[in-house]
């Protein structure tokens, strides 16, 4: 065994030969960014080997590929490249730009340290030799007055030997005892059910800590991209398919979970599971026909509690599933684990909270009171629909600045020549263009500047070449279309129409707003100075903007560890109005309004 | 079709030809006795043919066996003989001795027809065309604002049908609800689980009607015949293949329930199961390791809802399995339910319970107080340790009278040859020979009388000749020896001593006592004239004696039917002070004191 330490943190956890640093890195509950998911492909999994470099093996081609030659002689390495090959000291260097955490950690650490509270507990208690009258009575006046369900009836039956005295753990959930066991470290399993990605943690329900961040695409994608495709299936198909794929997932990543940190499957009696709507009635095999149709009736929007195992989760045989509640057909329940990871239900002043992606939620809040609303952005700033735009892998441009001369700079995933730009990069390139004379306010590209940049294309339409064929990894120009500045428009306009008319609803000047919470794995990488000079954010000063990332994960935790939070969840839940934008009288106005580039953004 | 009417009631029911007319009567609701369940060997479901005898198959060889010449004079039939051959309208009479539930539903009677409120209940809704929100909250707000599970919000999902109006029965269970039909009649299965019989009762939720009766032998027999070497087998083996037999067999009598009243399995939401503590530990798959040892202490004594299906009961998916609580290690809950059928709660007066069988259970109340023992009073009275005993099937003596001369006359089952006599007609035996003076006070055979039936034995002990081999079906005599008086003697007095114990903690005379309720089948056949003369029930008044047969099938009909009573129920077991006769220090003393008859007895 060999012990690496994690810096600045100074965790220490024991490793083996053969195991990558990211590994051992998530074990210890370092969150380590790495969207490909140890493929040497993102290049986010950064680290520098303080101690021990000799016991880790060599640099690899990948790592060559993907870092900058800067990072490189900084003596950066990425950790899944990084093997443990020798049993000596290893201390390594963890930087924030690796960490997905850094945000979000600060977030739950307000939430979680006060309000520890799970509803899975343990109790120890000594059974004596002899007893008089029933067994059960005799462990509940010893220890908890709770009631014993059959399945720990039968195990204390088992495990109780006439005549000897026995040391007991008794596991309770709510006011039941669900479990007795000779010993066991409890412990709960909270997952965000994406559309796209599954993100589960699991999670020590005695000390509170996560004992390992576990990922894996969603398998649903078999039956379409996106849950407009996916509802299609359901409805001609039945949602048993859906619900199986998504439950051996569930199954897959707790396994993983739980086998990288040596815990046992048996020991998980929880899991609180979050997602949209269309995800949370798949998962509970909700036949989701009216989800398809306006007004896109839910089943239902209760929290429920069941059995795991009645959905096909495989944990302890008793494990409860914790699914939080919903607020509308289009706002699930990880928009709810959004405010609990936020804590934006304490805020004492107006706030907001934005979660980008095809369809972006907003909920506004003031005084108490608060208004959600679902709007279809688009898949726009997932790079669809944009004529170079792609998803966020090697190859992709993430990030570009326009100079004063209308030239540009840019930065590539993998540092590789490019093949196209992500949602963000396009959002940044609109927003130079706008700033540097280059777009005017309607969005039209300025032909009479002076660049070589801005051309006409064949079908005499004007367009901004990014990069030439000659330094692209495609073999032709990457542009951006004048049709694609109109599409990020229509989707910034999207969710902007949005947030005004909640804000309206509740009065909220946007002065008067003293946070923004932007949710999600596209807020986290947007620049948030682009995303107000375009207008997507409202403008709002810089420094009341929180970044929160994967806040829905965060929450599905803080929804496990604490019962209070469980409750908070559901009041916040039933308090919020859900506004169904189609139906306000203003939206087409608002929308109309929306298109612009803004007048003024204070940056 | 056919119509048969049941007479005096004039109950009137769909037939078949080809079926018989127990099958018909007992869909009736007719509850006519079948120890031996249409074999033609007990004679007890005897009816008359009023109407129609031409639709009816001829008499059978079986029959003329069975039924004394007397009853067959009288058009007397045997019910399980008699097929329905032609399509005319029958009557029948059904005469008092061929009905179990004589004494039983008197009993019922009263207890059910106020109290009826099923924990099941169904509720129609009707669900518009178009609905806004979530599909459960509309449905609740249209009718009752209880909670959907997650099997009833999947149903409601499948039948909800978008844009299209629909009637739906809603099944709910206390505060749920449970499940979503199209249409459905709610049933429940009452089941007394006896060491050697296992009695069901299929039970209409909606009328309170039950709508047949089933039994079979307790599989469990594999096992051993009594508790002790069942509870032998599942301290070596353990409990699982004990719960499987009885489970399989639960799930064979509603089966055979559901199919003879052309029921489905799927509209039985709710099954009670009564039983002895060792029986109610098998059913659940406890360990009874406890039960085996002094002081006999239970997992649990709390009554317990779970779902059906966690023990293997197949009936609806959702279906829940009520066990009413116990009261101690040899005081199950077929005692509460005895309770609960003959009303002895409700008692303004004393009252004495008594259920008699190798271990008799005894419950006294007085002024809201209640006290219990169990009593090893041995087998004796079923049979078991008489030189010539034997259960009550053909060939069996059930009833002896001794004339002043010692001479004696008996009535056989199935009026044949005797090969043996019943407990009852053993205790009948003795109570003569003491009151003709063939037997003193102390239970010693007197041989000084001029009658040829006392002889003494090759061992020189003196015995009493019930019948010769030349009337005997065994080629040999039979006869009742003093051991065997012994034997019922020691029986009675265990059961006396417990009496009287219980009777003397609440301070209760037997002149005060207001009724002796006489439960379980021995005490059925049992003469109370004669138990009384031999000091098995004490010298209380014939009127005062209320014999209620299987009151533990109609107390856990009653806990099926009735929330009140099943609340009821588990407020007098928890009342209930469980004596151990054992540890009482004037046991001794009063067992000595009850073995010798007893000095008077008003009759």
């Amino acid at each position: 065994m060999v012990i690496v330490s994690f810096m600045p943190e100074g965790k220490r956890v024991e490793a083996k030969i053969g195991e990558s640093l990211l590994e051992v890195a998530r074990r210890a509950g370092i969150d380590i960014i790495g969207p490909c998911n140890g493929k040497a492909l993102c290049g986010k999994c950064m680290v520098k080997i303080i101690v021990g470099s000799d016991s880790i093996s060599d640099l690899t081609s990948d790592e060559k590929i993907v870092l900058s030659s800067k990072k490189l002689n900084e003596g950066y390495r990425l950790s899944c490249r990084c093997k443990i090959v020798r049993e000596n000291a290893i201390s390594v260097f963890v930087p924030g730009e690796s960490r997905l955490g850094e945000y979000v950690v600060s977030v739950e650490g307000e939430v979680f340290e006060e309000r520890f509270d799970s509803v899975v507990q343990k109790v120890n208690v000594t059974l004596p030799a002899k007893v008089w009258g029933a067994l059960d009575e005799v462990v509940s006046s010893l220890s908890v007055p709770k009631r014993f369900n059959l399945h720990a009836l039968q195990k204390l039956s088992r495990i109780a030997d006439v005549g000897i005295e026995k040391k007991l753990s008794l596991i309770t959930y709510n006011d039941e005892i669900i479990d007795v066991r000779e010993n066991c470290r409890p412990l709960g399993f909270a997952v965000d059910v994406g559309t796209t990605k599954v993100v589960g943690y699991l999670v020590d329900l005695m000390s509170g800590k996560t004992l390992s961040t576990v990922s894996d695409i969603n398998p649903q994608i078999a039956y379409g991209e996106d849950v407009v495709s996916r509802l299609d299936y359901a409805l001609k198909e039945g949602v048993k398919a859906l619900q199986e794929k998504i439950i051996s997932c569930i199954n897959k990543l707790i396994n993983t979970a739980c086998d990288t940190t040596g815990s046992d499957v048996e020991d998980v009696y929880e899991v609180v599971a979050v997602g949209n709507t269309v995800m949370h009635h798949f998962l509970l095999c909700l036949e989701p026909k009216r989800l398809a149709y306006f007004p896109y009736t839910p089943t239902t929007r209760e929290p429920l509690c069941v059995m795991a195992k009645s959905v096909g989760i495989r944990a302890n045989a008793e494990a409860r599933l914790f699914m939080p509640p919903l607020i509308a057909g289009y706002i699930g329940s990880d928009v709810v684990a959004d405010i609990i990871a936020t804590n934006m239900q304490e805020d004492a002043d107006a706030a907001i909270l934005v979660d980008v992606g095809t369809n972006t939620e907003i909920v506004v809040k003031k005084d108490g009171k608060f208004v959600a609303c679902s709007t279809a952005s688009g898949p726009a700033f997932e790079g669809a629909h944009i004529t170079y735009g792609m998803r966020a892998t090697i190859g992709a441009i993430y990030r570009i600045e326009v100079m004063a001369n209308g030239e540009v700079s840019y930065s590539v995933i993998g540092n590789v020549k490019p093949r196209g730009m992500t949602g963000s990069a396009v959002v940044d390139l609109v927003a130079g263009l706008f700033t540097t004379g280059l777009m005017d306010k309607s969005g039209r590209l300025n032909t009479n500047v002076g660049t070589r940049r801005i051309r006409m294309n064949d079908r005499n339409y004007p367009e901004f070449v990014v990069e030439y064929k000659e330094n692209t990894a495609i073999g032709e120009d990457i542009v951006l279309t004048q049709k694609d500045i109109r599409e990020i428009q229509l989707a910034k306009a999207a969710i902007r129409t949005g947030m005004n008319i909640l804000m309206k609803k509740l009065q909220v000047d946007v002065s008067e707003a003293e946070r923004l919470y932007v949710a999600g794995t596209f807020g986290f990488f947007l620049n948030p100075i682009s995303a107000k000079i375009i207008g997507l954010y409202p403008n709002i000063d810089l420094s009341k903007i929180r970044i929160v990332g994967n806040a829905a994960g965060a929450g599905a935790r803080a929804m496990l560890l604490s019962k209070t939070l469980r409750d908070v969840a559901c009041n916040v839940a039933k308090k919020i109005e859900y506004v169904e934008l189609a139906a306000e009288p203003e939206f087409q106005k608002e929308f109309l309004e929306a298109i612009p580039m803004p007048e003024t953004c204070a940056i």
